[in-house]
């Protein structure tokens, strides 16, 4: 079955082989930009929908706004336009025209945002106020590469404006845990390091910047999704000022946080294997595939009928009866893809009664009554999404090293994280690794907790890692 | 309750009042661009949910192409660069530096969407190829307008690829029947005339345009959604050729077809009275408002005890308790957002058993016992939806006008739609309606139907009206 490169020959091209036979994207025609197809929309589209229910019921409403964005609204906040100017698009002709102003295409949306949460906070009842956008964002990639940093994205952005600092800081810390880090853990079964980033890692603007780290397949990191206390940096600039219960006027405090297509990238690395992708069952765009073996009518009648009854079920459910693509091809095509469950319908199987579960993740067989079919299957689903789990976590265990000094996590993060007391590494640290492509990936509590915003506490610890 | 403009006085006006005060929309900072609020982008989020299950039973699927389209794209086809190159963003400057080759921000993708259709386009048996993508596109306009004419705006593009004509124009002509019809007639409760484009309004690069027309409140025609055939011609620039079973190579027939952010603007004019907006409850993102008349904590408790019952109802819900904002004002907000039924709960009602009901489109008022309110809540719902579509079609009746010469028809176009056999019309007729702003909106078989592509058929009449 050698359709693919071995992940231990050559890790980033079998990541591109896994792109183009799973047919999840390709390179479009302007440098950096990706096409999405329908099988990588599909699994994006599921993200989206688990995402977005999370941010609702953190109480955010979605909203849209515009993708050009005049480029003196960058300049208002000294650090945002340093850290995206090297990134911009820029649109210098309109309507067969010259611009006056030439006009920015978004990179993220905080400064457009601002002008917006400053007309509608007017008073403290206004507060907070907690908006979210679904939209494409453009950051110029000089080395693109599919799903994980390409110069057009996808993505959803927070930001929200709230009457004092305490409240930013715990609804940014509450989307970190409650939106993305369940969504990570519960949904796409990557287990994930959720900590802050240091000063030199943080978001341009931001004054803390706490973040979700998964380990993918070949030990290195891969920054997930983050959230950001703006403090009063977007405030200022945009004068979002509210009349407070005091009868005088203050500055808000805002938040940001996002994450993206990326997340996509994410999964194929983490979970993915020799054959393909392995997709979680909660997140599964086709949870199970049924596969008539032969091309015969009453074996795909029967496959048909199966197929209907785990619909029934409340599963998400494809047969793949091809005429013209062997029984080998599909199942090929089907680990590729890295559906969860295969339902294989044989006519010497259904002889006796039974077809034939088959787990993507472990390979393992079970025959299985006809009658059971739709009792089992989600049984074994969620034995499935457990045990990616439980896979993702044991990997990532088995190569997180504690070490003691700058350079012994220089040599434990060439296979994984190195995790270290801050206090060791610090900026100076920090400047070294950088020097060896190595950065802290996120700094914890010594439970593996955020620490708070700014603090310096003795005890806490960092994770050191190369990283996408 | 003059919160807004009355719509005799002035239409204009009233519309945008109707777009601020129902807090559905604002103007960008880039001239032309549009900011979604949230209760706007609610009503759209509905909207895609609709339009895209429907376009799904169709069997087409979601994919995402690039934002950014090389220059040298647009040029391939000649009348889809002459119809577009006034309304083109163009992109100069990439990651700090100067383009080679300038890219143009989509204002459709069918360029490169053909890209890539050709690639998955080897053999007969990849056809048809049915793909979707949900987006924004730019199109610069000089004379803005929120929702019915912006500089971005947000939409759904279809383009598939077919064996032969007949398959496309069968495709095209479902989209524009089952996809679109329906989901104008039985969501959005507004009657559409569909029928095809003459050669002068049609899309640029197409073979055959088919539309859907609604009627506006002042009248005027609104355009809601678009199905074109492309005959060969993007398939003849792109090399959309595959593997007959034949064994010769032929090229594929192409469609497109789109509904966008527009139709949010049709929604406010089809329906909206001088009272604000009326949302079709099967499109509404609230279907039921339950309001306290007091700030009372019995009264509170037991309107929220009804929300939940309705909710359980399968229905979508909000209490309105906001302390601070009186009864009177909470009614004018429903109102002006057009939220289909309110509940509302008083201690006089409560003491009799009762709750009073109340309508949006008519002001009806209903006491019910409150052990029915979950029944009688549905059954009302289903009354208004079929009210609105009721009124609707009796005004566009009462303003289609059969008529006999351009004359008469550029006359009783002022007030709504002429109906004239289109071979008293013809291309010469069009131009003079021009003269006076005056289109053919669309061409039908004399039972209304959608003529052939290119009929020339006697008996053939249009539809001229004003146009948003
Ligand atoms: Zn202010
Ligand atoms: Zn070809």
């Amino acid at each position: 079955m050698a359709v693919l490169t071995s992940r231990s020959t050559d890790f980033p091209r079998w990541y591109q082989d896994v792109l183009a036979k799973a047919e999840l994207a390709d390179n479009g025609p302007v440098r950096g930009t990706m096409v999405i197809r329908p099988y990588g929309y599909a699994i994006w589209e599921r993200m989206q929908a688990e995402v977005d229910s999370r941010i609702k019921a953190a109480g955010a409403v979605n909203a849209y706004f515009p993708l050009f964005i005049p480029e003196s609204y960058l300049r208002r906040e000294a650090e945002h336009v340093e850290g995206f100017s090297p990134e911009l698009a820029v649109v210098t002709i309109g309507g067969g025209k010259e611009l006056e102003e030439p006009v920015v295409v978004r990179p993220t949306s905080e400064t457009v945002i601002g002008e917006y949460l400053a007309k509608w906070t007017q008073s403290y009842r206004d507060l907070p106020l907690l908006l979210n956008q679904w939209a494409n964002v453009v950051r110029w990639e000089l080395r693109p590469r599919l799903f994980l940093r390409s110069s057009e994205f996808l993505w959803q952005e927070g930001h929200t404006a709230h009457a004092d600092e305490a409240d930013a800081a715990a609804y940014a810390r509450r989307i970190a845990l409650e939106v993305y880090r369940d969504f990570m853990t519960q949904v796409l079964a990557v287990p994930v390091f959720v900590g802050v980033k240091t000063r030199r890692e943080r978001f341009a603007g931001a004054t803390n910047t706490m973040t979700c780290e998964g380990m993918m397949g070949d030990g290195k990191a891969l920054q997930m999704a983050t959230s950001h206390e703006l403090g009063q940096n977007f405030a200022r600039a945009f004068d979002i000022d509210f009349l407070g219960a005091d009868g005088a006027r203050h500055l808000a405090w805002t938040t940001s946080w996002g994450c993206s297509t990326r997340m996509v990238g994410g999964l194929i690395m983490a979970h993915g294997d020799d054959n393909g992708l392995r997709v979680p069952p909660r997140l599964a765009p086709t949870q199970v595939v049924v596969l008539p073996v032969r091309d015969e009518e009453t074996v795909v009648a029967k496959a048909r009928q199966i197929a209907a009854a785990l619909t029934d079920a409340g599963l998400r459910v494809q047969v793949d009866a091809r005429p013209g693509l062997s029984f080998g091809r599909r199942v090929t095509d089907a680990e590729i893809k890295g559906i969860p469950v295969r339902v294989e319908v044989g006519p010497r199987d259904l002889a006796a009664g039974n077809v034939t579960l088959v787990r993507r993740d472990t390979s393992e067989k079970v025959p299985v009554p006809l009658a059971e079919v739709a009792t089992r299957v989600p049984v074994l689903l969620g034995e499935v999404q457990a045990d990616l789990y439980a896979e993702a976590l044991a990997l990532r265990e088995s190569r997180t090293t504690d070490v003691a000094t700058v350079a012994e996590a220089a040599r434990a993060a060439q296979a994984g994280f190195a995790r270290i007391p801050w206090r060791l590494v610090g900026e100076e640290g920090e400047a070294e690794l950088a020097e060896e492509a190595l950065t802290v990936r996120c700094i914890q509590t010594p439970d593996g907790g955020i620490p708070e915003a700014g603090s310096d506490a003795d005890d806490l610890v960092c994770l050191i890692a190369r990283s996408y």
